[in-house]
């Protein structure tokens, strides 16, 4: 089979390293990114540059999407310069973006109708998982065309699954993201419990991680809270846009969370302190506030770091 | 070295396969429990029977509590017939119930007022990792002291650290509490928002485990709640107990807890509702119940279970 | 000064008792219901009835808009068959709905650029209210235009109240509902502790209305909830679709609700168990439920009631 | 009937416009201060001072306590030097204190059994209300001893209830306490969100209280909300003590209060964050701070004026 031409549009914190290693698995990748300084980085990796979306997708096989929200995604597949009325027939549109349900379900939509197959796989794994090759995809769409991508998904993830038909990809996405979400806001609340009784916490930490308290969010936020260390890492300000799209859609199904409510609310109070730029393990922030901190003075120590 | 003697107090779900591996590895072991017929499986396992609390720690190098709660705790060892008035001179008491960390300082400064040693060590795990002898053992008191309980800590347990002085134990298993019960939470509002979608929760669970919201609860509590198995394991009634004793003792020390203030009342809805005896998993039943599902018929199917 | 005439579109349980106030006080008023038996009522009251929107705006000096939400008004205003486009030239459109502010801005922007003048302008009080003409009304947009509507307010409210400029009526009104639902879930959870601790209820809120947390809610709703009579007045799944609105203008502006967020779960909740269509204090029900009653039985006496 | 000689144990904020209006209404006033200067307030105005407990219940027909918590009224009641023991036989103890209701059925017991009658009768409507004598008064214990005290209350008090059994009037004043907390919490964010939006907060507020939002809350606590006037007042370190005992006792009564929890929280972290002396009106500086806003500035002003 000849070697599959991937168009990889968004090229950013996580979209660089994706696109790099797909061009170290054999796929020939073109590049496409609004501020073009960024595709300097994957022509030397072996990728190539496009100066348009239109150039980029023109001989694609594969269309990739990574950018912020679902109204970026809308600006670079809708439109006359958009990658749907430029894509040839029958390519397939993978959007690694996180973004509304209901829009994915639409742009599916749209996308068959011009003639393309498409594909919702947002990601978790964050940054480190995007440059190790080590993602979780969650993937919505048909599973004929889940399975044409596997060669594709193999060289940015580890664990792949197909969940369901379209829009299923961000809807497993929005669960993620509620549930990191609690986790943390539950692993900053055990820590200034522990911090306030002066226990050792280091210690504290590792025999919770050996019980049922144990968590990917222990593991990887724990002693960076007891460091304050909230370098991103996943930004605070994108976790409050994922908040919105999860307790929407929920509303939207009539689906109650009382919990999800409640943390989007604290997610809310650490963007509008000022530590949206943090990492989502700042949700710390928000608590140590609660109980009477300053962070004043750590917030400069982080940003300086 | 002689043989320790040590003596188990509450031969529960819990005490009862913990004094089993104390015997298999070597210990004596003079078990009492208020309700007598559970002794007779320890004997049955090399053990002995005690018929009162002065006759099991008689002539105990070490003593062991596991009861219920602080009040269970203060019954067993205070009074002219409880274990601190009938204990061999310097003798080790280790208390591994689950109670109030102010509680736990009270009685370690009574047991050292007596010339006895005290550890509280609160352990993480459930049944599974008590007969398996893998439990988390969060132990507060002495370096010294801890150190040498290490051969009976390694008799039930697999991860096991000392935290601090004493009611260390207990403020580490208060924030194990709260972390977990909204750990189970977030994953119940995460499951029914997947069901509601239809996504397929079986896949979902999967890609999530690999991702930043894989925790153990999520491990071991996720199938079970889309299989709607709320056999216990750890029941939501101890869990609100143990709410309540977190959410008591972050008052005290001005910790602010928002989460952890909701999830206690959520947890004390399921009580309320009946659902005490099953498994805290069974939060998600109250997350079903405030999304209009009537889960009378599960009720019945789990109980019948 | 001619008599003068007025559109009223939308004859519901608010509408129509206004309209008639409004014919009462010696305006000329056509009115149009998408259902037409609405009209009828009016019509005997002496009004008349329109067949169509262009019917009823054709002569109109003011048109008065009052339907459920954000795309219902959007229906009866946009388009060729809309009042909008129907309307004579500097006719008032006075919209009484609740919806979305950012809506109400773009939809006065909308009528002003076709020559018309818009004010938002939803009220509070309830079917009494709008029958007795007693009702709040929160105005937002020119203060001439305020002026120019005192006979058309005075005919249908009390308070009435000129709080900004176009959309903040409806902020205004957003506010009110986020309050009054924290104050009946706030009542209701006092009205639940007080039955399960077994005082004299009706005795209590006689003496709590007479303190500090006397208010209009206690004194409409807190027998109502004792007598559990839940008959609207104003349904749940109304109040749900205003929460929505408060929650999402809350995130818009950076504003955070910690009790909003939960309420407006709660409120969910009740709709999601089937009350929508009782009036919002049963807020109560919900509080039971959590409390573990079996409300079914209440629900059916309510229905039949 | 001879007059009537009173007791008063604790001339504080409320307990001293309380003496002073016995004395205005007739009654024989012996006061006693933990603080003595507080009494010579009293000389002056016409009551007589006590050196002890001992000398002030010594003649006293009714016994008035008037302190903070719960521990306090132990304090002056219970033990040798204490009121009960030195009472005379069949005197009233009323106890206008505001403690939990358990402890107030138990002491109530403890009074009994020494020949002492008993009613707990906490107030609502602050220092204004204690000055001008119009107080709400929630009153549990014996109907008989209610009427008995008619004449005493009638001095103090506007709008007085019998509750019910001993622990009533403690009873309906937590679940008072929940209501207020929970009205104020709604109206701060409320107000958070109408500033947030440029509205005119002022009129905004006078078309809300004319409506269903209105309550005793907005009308006394809007506008200082708006003006940043937090002086108290009621302070927000008695109102977390109070939450604190209302949601201790909805744990005992298996009653769930999802708003309550979280009320209490909030409440908890302004007392955390160093507001605790500020009027209970300060947790409009909590939605603040959760805003992003910096409130020292503003806690200057408050403090200086």
């Amino acid at each position: 089979m000849a070697q599959q031409k991937i168009a990889f549009i968004g090229l950013g914190i996580m979209g660089l390293p994706m696109a790099k290693n797909l061009v170290a698995a054999g796929f020939s990748v073109a590049g496409y990114n609004r501020s073009p300084e960024k595709t300097a980085e994957l022509v030397a990796a072996g990728g190539t540059a496009a100066g348009t979306i239109g150039e980029a997708v023109a001989e694609a096989d594969v269309i990739i999407t990574m950018v912020p929200d679902s109204p970026d995604v809308e600006g670079v597949v809708i439109g006359e310069n958009g990658a749907f009325a430029q894509a040839k027939d029958g390519a397939l549109w993978i959007d690694n973006s996180t973004i509304r349900p209901d829009v994915a379900v639409a742009l599916a939509e749209e996308a068959r109708a011009v003639g393309l197959r498409a594909l919702d796989a947002p990601v978790s794994g964050g940054e480190a998982g995007a440059i190790s090759g080590a993602l979780s995809i969650m993937v919505g769409g048909d599973a004929a065309d889940f399975a044409a991508a596997a060669d594709v998904f193999a060289a940015v993830g580890k664990t792949i699954v197909h969940v369901g038909p379209a829009g299923s990809g961000q809807t497993v996405k929005a669960a993620n993201q509620l549930i990191v979400a609690a986790n943390i806001q539950a692993l900053a609340e055990g820590v200034a419990f522990l911090e306030a009784y002066g226990v050792d916490t280091t210690a504290a930490l590792e025999v919770l991680g050996g019980g049922l308290a144990g968590s990917k969010v222990l593991d990887q936020k724990g002693q960076k809270m007891l460091d304050r260390d909230f370098a991103p890492g996943f930004r605070l300000a994108l976790h409050h846009k994922d908040m919105g799209i999860v307790t929407a859609a929920a509303r939207e199904a009539g689906v109650v969370l009382p919990l999800g409510g409640l943390v989007a609310q604290l997610v809310a109070s650490t963007v509008a302190s000022g530590d949206g730029g943090l990492d989502h393990s700042g949700l710390f922030r928000g608590v140590q506030r609660l109980g009477g901190s300053d962070t004043t003075a750590e917030a400069a120590a982080t940003t300086t770091a």
